[in-house]
């Protein structure tokens, strides 16, 4: 089987990194590839470290470049995939990294984009309940946010569960390629080696309705989720430090049975050793998530922490295991859950 | 007035900060410097950023060499403080860097340190209620910890207002000379350059009990704090992410006023203007302390972000401050509000 | 005294490590404060570390503005200096630290920076030979670059002792402030972070023509200078690795001999005791020169290392310690030569 | 085909980064895995990133553990591989990672390494005139250290060629895994973020002698190297900037012509394009070796900057590389030349 692909919006971050494991991946021919600004430029000049595409053109990012292929990956701004994707047919499987298609309510979606909802897609988080089921077959994928990845996976084990009060708190931090390759001041070396800093405070960050979205339908009732982004001095990698209170009755063995239950069979996830806690390191450039757990009897929360590399497993991976998925290949497959350490 | 001061553990991080800031102090003299294993040596080979020192030779730290003293100050391991301050007499004011005098109820000290507790002394966090008078004169200042330092700050205005929960859930990012000068396999570049890390997750952190010290007192009522630690790619820095529900009636207006009482006079704590968040390199090097603050009306919570050096104002600067109300100099003095950026 | 000092360009990265200096200057108010793009804004939004001067404004760079102070300090574009210095008047002192005027030879100028020559100011070096004589008392002084700093600092003793043939090899590598502020996408954080990259190389960088010009007159004789500049992960520092061939008859301790002469009353200059090697964390901050020679007796070369902070003595501090001379103030005068480590 | 390798000295860089590459080998299988201090502990807890294997045990390593092998590779502290070499027998290919095998003059290796030079293996550079034929069959490698690696590669088409004068300067900065997984207190995050500097400055890094070997035998006569290692503020990574005063004749045409001619068959160097310059990001992880020239006419020099990934081409992919090579497998077998970017 040969899969043919299409990356819109290539020069990015978001599509650099597909390129880069879709060129591991055994079955994937690359086809056209397309850029806004971009377009006319080599790849080699672009994303330097995606040698054997150096040559590759970008092209516009129209429909005609874009047909023929069995794949379409967009990673577009925010409000362009709808009308691309259209366009495309239905028999073409289109992967959308952007957010248009992740949210099923459209108030939320207006509220938080500012624009008109596009619609809601099979959403592209196989680990959650049900979620391989809502792939199979399936010629839409909307690919969860990098933050939401982390969060989602962090606490869903809690809540279908039942241990956790429905308020959760999530703290994380991002290495800056979540933040996007375009040139702002506050995104330059010299302003974010050596620092930590917060942003979207108090609620405002559009990944939010996206964690309370999968944290609620997990729990089977609302979930309230006050999340806090900070950018963190790396490229990559998004560790989330989630809690909530427990339940009447939670005990640390009680909360560790829930978690070896929920991703005993997860082939991407991994839930450490005790004693043993993520590091956003152990998973640079793999599609692994590192997750490890403890109960504060003190506080009577239960706090999960999990690692991802917001490029890999919190964009570009998480899109290639869903394609597997919707395709009906293996899902591992060209997808590697080894680091690149140190 | 000349202050003789003295440093017993000038060879590690916060001895070298305390020496830098020392140097900038108008009427400090630096008297004997003393090390542990490293008596013998020059300052020059051990600090070499410090140079007006680079010929000094550190002693061992006895009595003999730290008499004569107007200030001791002590940067030594855990539980060997008391020891040394027996031997120096009631004239001298001593100021302990370490943890050792820092908390008032004995199991809390022994549960978390594991070693009979040594005793109390007045806490050197001259912004918290009553703090500066606490300090009037006294002979003996137990510092207080890094994180305790940017946690309390950040959350004493809301618990002596009463307007938070008494459950804090504080997540905070420290840079590694937080973790001090003893070369340990997973502080070295190769593995925290590019990565976060969590550790005491779930409440075994020794700072915790000192946060809930501080907090209870200003709640006037027991408050949990469900502290998260984590390592973060940068040599300083404390960015501490704080939060708890908001009592019924708080908003973002009435939340933002009792930050502005708090702290209108304190000449190192700066309340953001509104739109403006802490950053850890804003405060590099520096005795200031950055706070901004948010409520989430959907999650109905309180969140306060603060920013500070921790080896400035979490260790060495907050020492000086001290130092400098104990003997009746204008708390200012020889200490900065100006970060070295970028 | 008082010095009432004007900075034209406060809101980029020179501007701003001059204003954190001159805030620490016995001597000097500070007056105006203008930018150009920025007129208008905060300087507490645009330089959030320089916390005393938050509330001020930037007004735009007219002469007007800039009337009324007894220095105006230009951090202008390359090619502004000359029309803004000529309404300043003869009696104002003036101190470019951009290039316009550090370049004694048209032709170089118009070679390397492709535009007609402004003229050649007295050059703000001390250290050189006759560095301090050609300062005194002037009205205009043309702040050398920061690559040209650490390199004409590290060779020029080898070059005026004629021990060095007159053929330099010079790798420098430089924290990403040195390239600016303004956003462009291989500055960015997620592009610098984990990655050393050269540039201009070959000899096209528009520093080389200020070192050949300092080597050259050190020498008595024309000196060559292959440099290549490189970009390194880290906001500030220069760390500029010298050699050249030795002259017959140069020995380790006939090398060491020439240095110690040349820098025996510098004040900022810290010739390295054997055994130890400048590092850029060790002068962070400050307006140290740290430097160390070796002679490789296989290669027949001698090596000189040094080491800067690009912004501090490499930019603002080089200006600080001009203007004192130029005023008749002692030299170090509100400067440090204490890193801010680690 | 199925090669069964085993790893001695599997809990360090080097080991850490071989395993990695390994897994990705479609006709490698793992054997045993040896430590010396970590033997008994499980990989996951040594090398958390390397996820297959964390349930894997070290072994101690003696011949027995390692027999039964078709491939052992040594990763072990200099000195120690002669005499595991020696029990293995002549039928197991031995690939040496450490220096013991690389000099070819017993004087050289005794007065850098001050121990009894242990002879001289096929030396694992392909790329090198010569040099795949010298490992094609072969039972006994030398994998180059990583320096040389880079610095051959980047001056030995302009010897071979005859264009360069026999005295080269190079200025290296490496990441700091080059220095290993052994704790100092000099390799500390604290220290080393921030920071640049030298060490083994003025001829006396080990790797001197390997990369004058290697001029020399391209040059056809001795060729000199003034070698200046520094440390850069990234985990991996080396960026060498080579240079030699061009030849009579030598233009910035003819010089390229020359590294076209040199690398336009080698699967793993990238000769840029021109205005294109190499950066350690892009390469990391990878096989890759970007190499970029130029000519500066008024230095009179050619200046070749390579980059490379020093656990990866540096040390374990080269290692592999070679292993392909001795095997009659193809040379690219398991090796990407995909940077993990950005």
């Amino acid at each position: 089987m040969v899969v043919r692909a299409a990356v819109a919006g290539a020069s990015g971050y978001a599509g650099g990194e597909l390129l880069r494991l879709l060129l591991a991946h055994p079955q994937v021919e690359i086809g056209a590839l397309t850029g806004h600004s971009n377009a006319g430029q080599t790849l080699g000049s672009l994303q330097p470290h995606l040698r054997p595409l150096a040559d590759r053109v970008l092209e516009p990012t129209t429909a005609e470049v874009l047909a023929g292929h069995d794949v379409v990956f967009l990673a577009l701004p925010h409000g362009q995939s709808a009308a691309v994707a259209e366009q495309l047919g239905d028999e073409v499987l289109v992967v959308d990294m952007g957010a248009d298609f992740r949210l099923k309510d459209a108030g939320d979606w207006e509220a938080f984009y500012g624009s008109p909802h596009a619609g809601t897609w099979p959403y592209g988080l196989p680990e959650l309940p049900g979620g391989r089921a809502a792939l199979a077959g399936v010629k839409r994928i909307a690919v969860p946010g990098c933050y939401p990845t982390a969060v989602s996976l962090a606490l869903f084990p809690a809540y279908e569960a039942g241990i956790a009060e429905p308020e959760a708190v999530v703290v994380a931090a991002s290495g800056t390629s979540g933040a996007g390759k375009a040139a702002k001041p506050h995104l330059l070396g010299s302003e974010v080696m050596g620092s930590m800093t917060p942003y979207g405070v108090g609620g405002g960050h559009r990944h939010t309705p996206e964690m309370i979205q999968n944290l609620s339908a997990a729990a089977g009732q609302p979930v309230t989720v006050s999340f806090t982004p900070t950018l963190a001095p790396m490229p990559r990698g998004i560790l989330a430090t989630c809690s909530a209170r427990a339940k009447p009755g939670v005990s640390a063995e009680s909360l560790r049975a829930v978690y070896e239950k929920a991703f005993a069979d997860e082939p991407f996830v991994d839930l450490l050793p005790e004693g043993q806690w993520p590091a956003t390191a152990s998973v640079y450039g793999s599609n692994a998530v590192q997750i490890q757990v403890a109960y504060d009897p003190a506080a009577g929360r239960i706090v999960v922490v999990a690692a991802i590399d917001n490029l890999a497993k919190g964009t570009a991976g998480g899109a290639l295991q869903s394609m597997n998925i919707a395709l009906g290949l293996p899902e591992d497959t060209g997808l590697s859950t080894i680091g690149v350490a140190p």
